[in-house]
């Protein structure tokens, strides 16, 4: 009797084709962070339901995959990174100090109703900048993705915005009570189209259609500007004032001063890397200025694999003690699947660069020392370990795309080196030779 | 009214300091594996509890993270490495081929009582090749190990065993069928010492003092030799003769020859790399020929930090396909806790070379423009985002233990080094030049 091998509905195993890119992904990522001076933090995959709930909705609730342990603990896995790390702040903001700059890779898990290409178990990605009000952080943080996003080699835009603007004409307009549903909605825009979010401005949230219409003239200001400059001068040209909406324009140019001077450039001659979208709302009710999404050039339609902004306060729950900040959450399995598309960094199946056979067996003692030789020049190396024929080695070697085969001459002590790629061979190289031939 | 932030029992938050630790430790560990041919693979943390359970004892379902899910199926977290990958390999068998070498390198949760220095969730690090028979994989396993704590720079010694060495002493002295109790106990031989180890072999397993002394003579065989060829020596002139033991004899001295062929070195003038220990048992039924543990030359007393051994079939429970195999599991936390021990890799609080300070605000600009020379030269650099006074920045540089702090010097452009490490100070360095004088 057996069991059946299976994964539980929403999970997936990683094979090695997958795992080689996700594991360069997230190794060219990190090391993108570290050289911003953020630093990698841990937490527990497993919480107390009440530290993860929080103020936290119903939706959040029924997301939760939640139980008792053995002690009678009322306890769930963490379905983000962001509220564990504002339990972490609280709690350790003593020995952290303030800025602190952290970056969190990690599983999440989300009992949600399983979609195409969506798992109940995902890699997240966050950093943030906390413990300060700078308007510079919010430059370093949009300036790190773009450096992460460049050395991944997408060409990309990151969409700036921010909230008091909207906030400063929802004020003007005299509808700020309803801004949390107009923001919400405004959000949909890129999704559902203009006419959709008109509709649902006016019967559902309940705006008259002057209003509706200044607001999505004030959001247009940003289409087809030629720098950003410009929309901000369209902004202040607008004709509406007050207060918060100075406070928006003074602070986003702040910022894009700052960007201005990292002189963030794009690869391969792609767009400026970030402009102005007077669209950028983000759901979350969470931010309270700066906020960004990012797009990639060849690929818009997956929408935002960045996105982020700027918080009054992140860990209210946990601490009397206010933790202003800025980050951004990268996500990992949309450019992994954009990756696929734009065949971007091939899937393979193994990080072997050559199989050296290990037969015949009176020459395998050689062999054995060719693949140590290889290997101590950096040489990513399979040795066979198998007794058989060429023929099976070749199939094996093709079946896991290693490029080359190194297998013993019919000379003693020399080696021939077979290609993959082309079919070509090098004959009778000797053991010190092999890894300059492989180049 | 906040809620105190804490995290569950037997649980802990990873501070900066032991994470970049840990992440050097296991990119250096991924880096030698992937040299080798390996490949990485990832299962989920959740499984159905049957797959899990398998055929496993009382003792593992209480150390279970059990727990119904909202569909009502069964399901728990996975307590180690080794049942997903053989559910694994039963599933995908068809897809990734044999022999097949991966690496898994994931956190596990069990609900033991904690102990001093053990977590209820902790990483662990696991390497395979499955679907060959051949001694040379036993090979490729332990002198990936080898190479593996070399590049660490850990002194260390693998102490090799055949489990056929001990069963075939066992049947020669007619006590096979306690072999179980008396390997289990043998295995306890370095913990508890020779006493206790003969009298539990004599009151507990039931052997006469005669078989306890010869039982002893053989393991003792290994103590004191020179080299391993003088232990094989030892044993074929121990008198035993059976054909068990002939096949043990046999095996390691095929596995030895390709270690020798291999080349194994250890680093800083290190005992030899291997050595065999009759000693060595494992607790483990599953092994069934080479077996093997690590101990760190200069702190043998916390045991062994990687063991492993060679099994006939992964996956029985999962599969009709007999899937042997050989592998190992490196303790990443035992590491960890001997690098504090020794001092090595010390702890540090950010991965930052350099910060450069963002005031006087008139000169911030140019500032940011310093620290984005640095970062294209490849110098993780923290950019300050304060505006503050310098003794505030160089109480911050000091506390996160930065090397250099970097700020606008009087002379309009240009910069001063100050560093941390000896208190000397640079002045008027051009922009361009930082990185150099960095070095």
């Amino acid at each position: 009797m057996t069991i059946e091998p299976r994964v539980l509905k929403g999970f997936t195993d990683h094979l090695p084709d997958k795992m080689l890119v996700r594991r360069e992904m997230l190794s060219s990522l990190e090391q993108t962070f570290l050289l911003h001076g953020f630093v990698p933090i841990d937490t527990p995959a497993l919480e107390y339901s009440e530290i993860l709930l929080g103020k936290g909705s119903q939706e959040t609730d029924k997301q939760l995959y939640r139980f008792e342990d053995n002690g009678g603990r009322d306890i769930a896995l963490r379905f983000d990174l962001t509220v564990p790390f504002a339990r972490f702040a609280a709690q350790h903001l003593h020995e952290i100090g303030t800025p602190f700059r952290r970056y969190h890779i990690a599983p999440v898990w989300r009992a949600e109703k399983p979609q195409r290409g969506r798992y109940r178990e995902f890699i997240q990605c966050d950093f943030d900048i906390i413990g300060t009000t700078s308007k510079l952080a919010d430059a370093e943080i949009i300036g790190m993705i773009n450096a992460s996003l460049s050395k991944l080699g997408v060409s990309h835009q990151i969409r700036i915005n921010n909230r008091k603007l909207l906030a400063g004409v929802l004020d003007s307009l005299g509808i700020s009570d309803r801004s949390q549903a107009v923001l919400r909605t405004v959000d949909k825009l890129e999704k559902l189209g203009q006419e959709i979010v008109i509709k649902e401005l006016t019967t559902e949230v309940g705006l008259n259609s002057r209003n509706v219409d200044s607001l999505l003239r004030f959001i247009g200001l940003s289409n087809g500007q030629e720098s950003v400059g410009a929309v901000i001068s369209a902004i202040e040209d607008f004709g509406l004032n007050n207060e918060i909406l100075a406070q928006g324009i003074s602070e986003l140019r702040e910022v894009i001063s700052y960007l201005d001077a990292l002189g963030l450039v794009t690869q391969n001659g792609g767009p400026t890397p970030f402009c102005i979208d007077l669209g950028i709302a983000r759901g979350l009710d969470y931010y309270t200025s700066t906020v960004f999404e990012t797009t990639l050039t060849d690929l818009p339609e997956i929408g935002s694999i960045c996105s982020g902004g700027r918080y009054d306060n992140l860990a209210e729950i946990y601490t009397k003690q206010a933790l202003p900040g800025v980050g951004a959450s990268i996500g990992i399995d949309r450019i992994l699947g954009a990756f696929d598309v734009l065949g971007k960094i091939p899937p393979k199946q193994t990080s072997a660069r050559a199989l050296v056979v290990s037969s015949p067996i009176e020459r395998r003692a050689q062999c054995i020392r060719a693949a140590s030789i290889l290997r101590s020049a950096g040489i990513s190396t399979e040795l066979s370990t198998q007794d058989t024929r060429l023929k099976q080695e070749l199939k094996y070697a093709n079946r896991k795309s290693i490029p080359f085969i190194i297998f013993p001459s019919e000379e003693e002590g020399l080696f021939n080196i077979k290609s993959m790629i082309d079919g070509t061979q090098k004959d009778n190289v000797r053991m010190e030779n092999l890894a300059q031939e492989l180049g």
